[in-house]
């Protein structure tokens, strides 16, 4: 093993800690929360995320006092601190003095303070008083020991996604001009002939605020892109008076996994480190493969740590706690799959405010008495055993292709089918894949996929010329893809791309796509695989006319009876899957097994359902996770044998019992050096 | 057969064609379009309905060279064209220089720009930037030879059916003082001793806006009817523009069935030919029964052309596309019932916009490999075997009474159930009528009925003296009348008609209800039928006593145990059934047949179930319809034999098949002239 | 027996009558209502509820005219009046002139008027024009000898609970002001550290306003606290008017039940007589329960007279109407429970308006058909058999604490489980009880306990720290207390109660509460009891340890299997028990009868199941109510015998038969007096 290179270059070890709102508590609780904090093995806190109130009590007066000795108190307990900038919930002078600053919604319906993140993305007036804050943090704060990471914003657009008032729409209007220069290649774009909606100047152009009916999709889909924009703007801004003041740490904020106001794609170019934020539901058996998804998708978009809680959260309609065990394995599942530290929303649990019923680490009462603190304890020790976690990376021979655009033109209304969620869609290809172990990483459909064996593309309703072109070139070059219907329909414009569904794909694919069947609520169709098996399709169907590809099932029965739902076609030296349907889950497993199986991909273990097998290389070895998602105990085997990091115990050849929600993290003898 | 009497007088055949949206095109595109619109048998285009932005790109500044190349074009290829005033969907330069044209909610948020039908109606800034556009169009166009209908608006009302702004208010005001005159008259009909509301001049008169609770029901009908009014006066206001500059060329708008916030009865009046929307849905069962009821409707207020989708919508959630020859069997059945034109949304399937998934005559691949693109040919080519039909007549012996203002008033709310909704009842009593082949008008209540044997009335809440007087009158006269629960109820000014329920109608049925028992959410009540029947009731029951009337089913168990349910009283020469309930179907059409067979009123045809027949009269002979609904085929057979319009082959006198979804169109043999 | 002690002091009999809204009829329909009324029994009419527009129907003027005749003929028919403020609902004229006084909701969104209770309870103008009506009718009417009661307003806050407009968010300040004196301490009371919501200014201070997520929770309840008592502002202004200007006569307005934004237990301190409106709905099999409820907080709250109908309400979704002889039972239902009156909404049916099909006294149809009008008419001769129940008094043993402070800040967002309803707490308490003939009372947390053996405590969420320690003593001296889950959390702040849950009552319990273990949609726990019996919990369960408390259940499978669910602690000389899930209702009722049983509580008597018992006493002896809930006869016995007071006839010792939905009133002999 090489020595290792951690998250963040002054923690020597895997991050552990929290959100620490010290402001809310009276100094003499801070003395004892480093006490816990060092019990519990923290070596991180998350400082201020909510304190510009406090920090900044009136426009021009900042209070640091409290900041410094807290500060100091963490940095002589050992902590290391993320330093947030404050900025995501402005202070009630502010909005009091410029009432423009607050948001408004679709309807023209203003909102109001009283909860948090009452901004407008466009406002100069929130901006500046913005940039004033940061600027005085990091001034302050650059040199100071304690400081590892900066924390810019906090979850930008959770509430907030989009403003609709006139500022916005003067920033959207600028937006539009750079995009497009003349106002000719705007009504183009938008379409404008439909519905008499062609401009004369751009001084009539307006965000799509509540209308008679369903509103221009391109103005719909240009201002995603434009509020993503915005918001990730707001982030530069701090990022750049963070890069000045405060040279040569890092900075981050918080994503929140696959989440759709925000292209993290464009974001996490921007990202020193990528944070998440991750509360899968204890109550949804779906939780692992969901937190397995997000956890891949962050590894995707940069190294990370998720936020968390330790037990239950606050904002859900039953909000169910974490099982005894549950919490130490989600986390140790995140580390699995590429995380580099463990955080929680919060250290110590609120006594007031709207998320005083969400847990923390430090819980109201007695911490000795609460069993999710006795697990925050040993999470603590057990990632104090994984330096060898530091710097190692999850490597992936399948690529599941992921875009916000797309994703956000797909749901915009008036489809042929409404219920086309991408989530539905990309869960069901990713869901087969987890439950084999099978490691993917996503990517944008700009992404290079020469390293990758099997792409797989759920429903990738809009694509660009050059991104389907590449799709085109991996195939030919000898790559397998697996395509979901309704994909490639729309250029950027969300504009149909004519010539015969999906055009970019048709000759790729051996097939045209004649009319969209979409299945009426509840209704199922029948799959007739040529290899003997049966299956169902739900939510969509379609006219297939093979031209070429070889028809892998049939739909059965109704008007489309005997004509193709699922085909094959070789192209260059690759081949490409086609999916004219949502087939039920072992179809679409036997289906993706078979497309692995051509393209030459291994699982990362071979375990019995339930264990979750992920592995992390690096330069000296490798780390083979094994995570029993059940509540009993059930029996593995590593072929190779080793040595498990959480015990420090060797790993027997054969078999061997991993208890319920139980981890062991096996250093293989033996595995060639990644 | 005497010589046809074409819809159109410049059209010699049925009418056949669409939308024809050619701004959205490059003039390349449009000389493909006529050569498909020749082989598809189109004899008439609708021509810039959304075009007022490319028609008036800037207030002072009309663009027509491309109309003018457009009607040429289409001239030269033998294509009619009924041309739009383009007025739905004002241009953005309009609502930029003039924000008040913009319609508000009742929540007082106001609708803006991004879709269409963003106007106020009471507007004047709107209704004198329509009058210009329509003045200008109508000069240009009026002597052109392709000109063969004009197109004025388009769906009014579809999103926005009324407005609540200070505009409104005013307009609301000046059609409240012109119906009554005084603000004395109005507090009377509003009973504004109720809730405090006696108002004291005119100026504090309101619409119905968002409101505490219940609003007054009189402000809010005659809000209702208002509404009707003010969309009315837009599509007068373009009438009489078309009349002066364009002369003797009919006009027509599109109405949307059953769709209740325009009463059609008034509208219908202004048209000269009346056209309809109808996109039944194809995963709906009730579906055949629901487009034979409203092309009853349309006959029943003039005659008609619908518009319809070649395969499949894009606004429901799920957009089912029609099954084959489902379009074809749609369309048939549209001319059964009376329309002499086929009219689709739209000729070429949009790029962009928010319709470009809804589906059209020519589709976004190649027409040759759409299964649509080949029925639309082949329903062009059976049109054209129909010029026997052009001008040929529907009869009926049975009407069904239909109001609109008895509709609104009903289901305004803080009724004894707000499930009452008027087209459940309406269908209850269509449905067994439509599947027995007894062929319906509807009618409204200030129709002369003299024409009929049998008059139908669902639910009549809202009746006025006259009309209560002229059913009186109908029945004495020795016709049959089956009247359902809670008509009678309140007079125009929805006032309860006091002296015992339903008071003008107590004698004529001989019974009185003295208290009403609405059900309870999924509460049935068994009916007892004299005829040893039992059947169901449900959503309502009453306290009945008769008193003079027989009994013909009673309620079973409960409070009103051996109570009347259902009566029949002889008065005059006539007879009235009273239905105290909403019995089930089977029930229903028992009791409708009973009351059609002392009326004496005969089915079109004896055919199985799922075969739909009807009969249009030429002052040469009668044409007898008959489409089956099924997907399987199904033995007919015709008691006199005669020739198929679609085949030009004799049809035998005993039993032959007709295939699933299949039509015939019998000229029947020694039927006697209409 | 000693003399009765009538509810107002004017009437010597029980009253009996309703809202007499006599401005909706001509004067010559007068005559025959008091007819009528003299026919009925009726002995008190409430007049001008919503006069105010007719009363004033412009600004400067008062029209008394109709008003004098109406009460005068009322007086010479023997009809006393309850005289209305006629404040409710303003006059058009009013919110004309100043449209600020319309109320604004959370949105930002206006109410409109058109229907009622459309003025901000804050506004300046509308308290101004309310006064100057009041002290107008006060002036008049003051000696009038019809008038037996004033009747101030009119339903408090059933529309309109809270308005969010400038002029409240003015007076709001000026409260928070006066309850926190410096924003100092607003900003510690609210916890504004929390998402940076520190105000430096009280300028800076608003209505939780619509808002992008969960508002500052304290914020939100102050803001319930501040509307309740700017209600209760409104009614006292008119109180002191008219105890000014008509001294002697008392003062009421009408509750609604366990109604959320009033509360109640401040109301009943400012009124003479506690008046409620009861609309039990006949379709729901809880109805008699709830009314009992609803019944016994009227009571709790001061003597009361209910509102109700005669048949069938208009506003639900399904109006059903009441079985024969239900009316007549739950009436009598509220005079066994407290009630010295019996008012209808209303005597007459309104022709017009939004409350035409809301049944009355008096129907559309002639009142000699109308069953209820002969249930009207026979309840009035009931009541009149009952002087003796004129202010005898029911006794309790049992007290339920209930507390809106706690209902509000329990039901804000943001909890473990928000499916926590208050109200499903109280009935799962409150109906074993009922069940089993167990009288009791509700009180506030601040009630003196001393009265009462067994105080039943459901989902005391907020509780203050001297009400905390009142139960303590209560438990201490020697009562029996049950506790349920989620109790004693936070402070009246909405501050959590730090030290482990439920801090205040964790010694008394001899128990501590780790963990929350809200139950997910469905979910049910099964519950072992020590005695042998199983069970389920639904809703909640939680990690607790038993520091001292004998275990009575404990959680069954899942993670808590084994741990407490049900516990008894002996404290001082009582005991208390604790009850950490909602248990099935079979389960409860054990729970309930043990501890009933331990404490010395007795029903008021044993009678088999549907027949409900309540007793009231008078100084001369016991008046014991039998009401039979059910459509069916049942026998019953009375230990002691008596006379019925309804038929003046002797109950024997032995069995006998109550007829369905039928009502005996025993006067028992031997009973000791009260």
């Amino acid at each position: 093993m090489t020595p290792v290179e951690p998250l963040l270059g002054r923690l020597p070890h895997l991050a552990y800690g929290g959100d620490y709102n010290a402001e809310q508590w009276p100094e003499e609780v801070w003395r004892e929360d480093v006490r816990l904090m060092r019990e519990a093995g923290v070596n991180l806190a998350t400082v201020g995320v909510f304190a510009w109130s406090v920090l900044q009590p009136r426009p021009g007066d900042f209070e640091f006092g409290w900041l410094d000795r807290l500060l100091d108190l963490l940095h002589d307990g050992g902590i290391g601190v993320d330093l947030a900038t404050a900025t995501a919930s402005p202070p009630p002078w502010l909005t009091h003095q410029h009432s423009e600053v607050l948001p408004v919604a679709e309807d023209g319906s203003r909102l109001w303070p009283g909860s948090r993140q009452h901004y407008c993305p466009s406002s100069p007036v929130y901006r500046e008083a913005a940039a004033r804050l940061v600027e005085a943090l990091a001034s302050r704060y650059a040199g100071h020991p304690s400081l590892v990471l900066w924390h810019a914003g906090n979850e930008y657009a959770c509430h907030v996604p989009a403003c609709w008032c006139d500022v916005s729409a003067e920033a959207f209007r600028d937006w539009l001009r750079r995009r497009y220069s003349t106002i000719e290649a705007l009504n183009d774009a938008w379409g404008t002939t439909f519905w008499s909606q062609r401009y004369s100047d751009w001084a009539e152009v307006l965000p799509p605020r509540r209308a008679p009916t369903f509103r221009n999709p391109t103005q719909e889909l240009d201002f995603r892109r434009f509020s993503s924009d915005e918001l990730l703007r707001c982030f530069e801004l701090e990022r750049e008076a963070l890069g000045r003041l405060s040279p040569g740490v890092p900075v981050t904020t918080n994503f929140m996994g696959f989440f759709a106001p925000l292209d993290y794609w464009r974001w996490a170019q921007r990202e020193d480190v990528v944070s998440n934020d991750a509360y899968p539901d204890p109550s949804d058996p779906l939780s692992p493969m969901r937190a397995a998804m997000t956890g891949d998708l962050m590894r995707s978009l940069g190294r990370g740590r998720p936020e968390q809680t330790s037990s239950r959260v606050n904002w859900r309609q039953r909000n169910v706690a974490k099982a005894p065990g549950q919490m130490r394995l989600w986390s140790l599942q995140a580390v699995a799959r590429g995380a580099d530290g463990i955080l929680f929303f919060q250290w110590r649990q609120s006594r007031a405010g709207a998320e005083k019923f969400h847990s923390a680490m430090v819980p109201h009462g007695p911490p000795e008495a609460s069993p999710p603190w006795r697990e925050v304890v040993r999470l603590g020790a057990d990632l104090r055993r994984l330096d060898a976690v530091c710097g190692s990376r999850v490597r992936a021979d399948v690529a599941v292709l992921f875009d916000w655009e797309s994703w956000w033109a797909l749901e915009l209304p008036a489809k042929p089918s409404s219920d086309l969620r991408l989530m539905d869609q990309v869960e069901a290809c990713y869901a087969p894949l987890y439950r084999a172990n099978v490691t993917v990483d996503f990517v944008p459909p700009s992404a290079d996929l020469s390293g990758y064996r099997l792409a797989v593309v759920p429903n990738l309703y809009l694509v660009r010329d050059e991104d389907a072109e590449r799709l085109r070139r991996f195939v030919a070059g000898g790559g397998t893809l697996v395509l979901s219907f309704f994909s490639g329909i729309v250029d950027e414009s969300d504009h149909v791309r004519l010539g015969g569904y999906p055009a970019p794909f048709a000759d790729l694919l051996g097939l045209r796509v004649d009319d969209f069947h979409p299945l009426a609520a509840g209704e199922r169709v029948t799959l007739s695989f040529r290899d003997g098996n049966t299956g169902e399709g739900e939510l969509w169907s379609e006219l297939i006319t093979a031209r070429g590809a070889d028809v892998l099932a049939t739909f059965e029965g109704g008007d489309l009876d005997g004509r193709p739902a699922v085909t094959r076609s070789a192209f260059g030296q690759g081949a490409a899957y086609y999916v004219g349907t949502r087939p039920d889950q072992a179809s679409m497993g036997r289906l993706l097994a078979a497309a692995a199986a051509e393209a030459g991909v291994e699982p990362a273990a071979l375990v019995p359902a339930g264990v979750e097998a992920v592995r992390r290389h690096t330069t000296g070895g490798t780390l083979l996770f094994l995570l029993n998602q059940g509540a009993g105990a059930t029996e593995v085997s590593v072929a190779a044998g080793g040595v498990d990091l959480l015990t420090g115990e060797a790993v027997p050849e054969g078999t061997w019992s991993l208890p319920g929600r139980g981890v062991a993290i096996v250093r293989l003898e033996g595995a060639s050096p990644g």
